[in-house]
């Protein structure tokens, strides 16, 4: 442990390979303190001098008012985020930690497209139509993914891919990796160009075998992703 | 990203078909300060100066006291009608976000009930008896509807829909898509002329094989359709 | 809409057929406002007073202190019993909504045990020991109740009410419809003279087949009736 | 309804055979208003001084600070031990009510050992480690515990108490019913020597055939049996 | 019970034989209270001085900020730690309590692997990435690990844990028994030199037939081991 591991700044802790990826969705009505919304505005841009890519969203619904997805190296500087978030009186009341992944079935892409994957760039432009949820593989007693050997597997994503490339131009997916990490296996984020995007992709991928005998999915959290200026004006009329 | 896309009024986030539905259910007793009716009034009435339509619900029991199903072209508009409604104190406790469709069994029908399905007018007259429920197609490791050919699927949504028709007079209901947007696949909400009603159709409606085999319903949520100043006045005694 | 149909008094939501029934329960402690028992008082004595009927309940357990069972014509005049008794302080953590209803095994029945079914007068003297819990029926993917022939069904509901008749002088039960309005498709009152008739009757019935393979239970709240004087005395000592 | 029947003291509510159980488990942390030990433990000694028995318990993490077993032949006057502790500002967010029973594989025991289960003395004397759940029987569509027939039944309960006497002497357990009174259908308090013994004696029994197949169990509850004055000056520090 | 059994120190409840594990996870934000973080760094400190292994963690995410995992051989000091914590002002959110076992599967290794896996000394030096879950096996109508034989039991659990060990150097895990006394049968704690390591073994070794077919997992909670120092000074900025 360096001599920067003191209790002001301790040293960063960074993956291997990828960014983290930490989704925070916060009320801004009915905590006790009024929320600060330029102590909002602030944390947002001071992570991002720091590195930090961060999406703010609208939401719509009783889940949550503020979406905050923040992408970033050091796990440390998502949690310094969050604390200045919490700290601004938004009560945070839902939230979704995972990495980026090559998954096992991509490997061959180009290295450009790796690259894409592990360090994407957001938000994608003009897709304001936001939706997170995450998802499992399911261990039925009769239907086991777990159980299905690589090439079934493989072959089963291979259409699944194919479905969703339909939506090309329309939606926009990150699916980033979290076993070990949070409650489901990955976390899937959408942008779109209109809620009825968000519907259609995921509607018709439904029927794909691998989503319709091998999905669980989450809770679904919906919203308008704005700069962090709009997002916050909105909010806190 | 155009000049009006700016903090104050972002750019309307619209459909490419069909309408934004979103259903609003709040607590009115039992936050920390106390509910200002007047703001509520306020809140929905501008949202209704605006082109969005509202349905005003008193609801009983424990889960809400005060519902507001509100539809409109813009979500931008129905998230600052939510900001509105959640600033006069009422505590959003739930909440469902889902877009009007015509369904893939129902894109045959004429021109005009085809618009009517996209773009409802609500509530119907002299129907204030109002339940609202969220509900999945069941993906079970037997039965799995998405597994189904697409012409099962149909025959057994038109025998669903003969059930229903014996309802007309008696029953009005909108069905709205999820898919994508919130954690069920589908809206329903009912609205009768008395709350026996409500539950003739759905408990008749649960034995045909549509329901009965393959559908997995969210919670209830019951009350009574009244003006907003009629629903303000009564919740807030 | 008539004349009376203004902010003030809504014309009644009354059924075609029976009543309404909406359990309400309280947290009487843990609010941040003291609770005024008179307040509960009075808004039990002013439904009465109304022809709503009223049996209050002292509950045991976390789940809630005070249980209001309330039956009554207009579904408005119940919310305004709800409306004044959060008005209270007292906190509704739990309810159920319900209908009376004559159900389709007993049509048959001679016009005054309808009646008594539709109607019915409450609470049964000297019967004290409370419970209430909501049902619905399996529907399984191997056992599934609603896509049994009606003749089957009949069948089995006849065996279950014969043991349930066993316990006649023991216990008197209230089944009432909730399809279509609450989170499950029936309400279960049980009024009995000891907690273990509760016990015994729940217990025995839950080997028949209707229990055994098709019933599917939620939570139970269990307590004491007693006046609405007595109940507010024994909980805000 | 006799004199004595009036607001302030309720005719008692017995039970035909056997004793109450309540448990009953506080926070005493995070309540607005600081808990008062002394009237916690003023609330115990009168209710012991009315006969109750009281086995208090610091439990450990977040479920609960506070348990109070408490055992009494008046519902009215357990009731009144929870006003009690409720007044005190220590927060009710679990509980469990049942009865003691001779279960139905029991009847043939000795009127003495049958007494014992129907007025256990509690707590067991330096049984200090302490533990409770609620567990029911499975209606799983494949095992179904009520389908089957008395007599395997019998079996397999006999079965389980012989592997449950290999632990005599390290554990102490006692089971109440609470079918008809609670969510499941009976509760389970274990009174161990150290908390592997309940670890040693839970993990072996799941083995058995009547609970490996059969059983399905809720939330458990860890802790140290006390006095109640060490439970408050530990719990309240 | 002897002389020092009074109401100030009770007698110490320890184990036959291992130590009992406490993990405690608290929000450091929204309570009404501000958190006093001297008070969390001295609880911690005090504890270590008693004997107490305290691993601290900033944990991310909405579900908890402060993770304090303790290890310690006196149930009663290890409540005390958590009593001084929730003194702080700190609201405890979440929890698990188990203790270090020998499973019946490795009772063969040597006196120091067993000494080690009794008695482990925590945290592992450089893995700062944290986990933790709760798991059981799984009890499934067609998959029931109780019903299988030991030796089956045995080989599948050998197969999982030679997949484990191919993560040697980047992970080290902590398997907790809780049967009886938590809601799951085990706990598990990960430390990783990066949170990818932490979704690779995961990940990995959900296709072991002893996960993929037999596992049941709880919730995940993630963060950054630190010194109190660090942990209280990035939560509380």
């Amino acid at each position: 442990m360096g001599a920067s591991y003191d209790a002001s700044v301790p040293d960063p802790l960074e993956l291997a390979n990828g960014t983290h990826v930490l989704h925070l969705f916060f009320r801004v009505y009915g905590s006790n303190d009024p929320v600060d919304g330029s102590a909002v505005t602030l944390a947002v841009k001071r992570a991002e001098t720091d590195g930090v890519q961060v999406v703010p969203v609208a939401l719509v619904g009783h889940k949550a008012d503020l979406g905050v997805m923040a992408l970033g190296p050091d796990l440390w500087r998502l949690r310094r985020l969050q604390s200045d978030l919490q700290a601004s009186g938004a009560e945070l009341v839902d939230s979704y930690i995972s990495i980026t992944e090559v998954s096992e079935y991509a490997k061959g892409m180009p290295t450009e497209a790796l690259q894409a994957r592990l360090y994407p760039v957001l938000p994608p432009e003009g897709k304001r139509a936001f939706c997170f949820y995450p998802m499992s593989k399911r261990r039925g007693e009769t239907h086991n993914w777990y159980e299905l050997p690589y090439d079934e597997r493989h072959e089963l994503m291979l259409g699944h891919g194919k479905t969703g490339r339909t939506f090309a131009g329309r939606v926009v997916q990150l699916i980033t990796a979290s076993a070990g990490l949070d409650d489901y296996e990955w976390g899937v984020t959408l942008f779109a160009n209109h809620a009825d995007d968000l519907k259609d992709v995921v509607y018709t991928m439904r029927f794909d075998e691998a989503s319709a005998r091998y999905a669980e999915f989450g809770r679904f959290l919906t919203g308008v992703v704005g700069t962090i200026d709009e997002v916050v004006a909105e909010l806190l009329r």
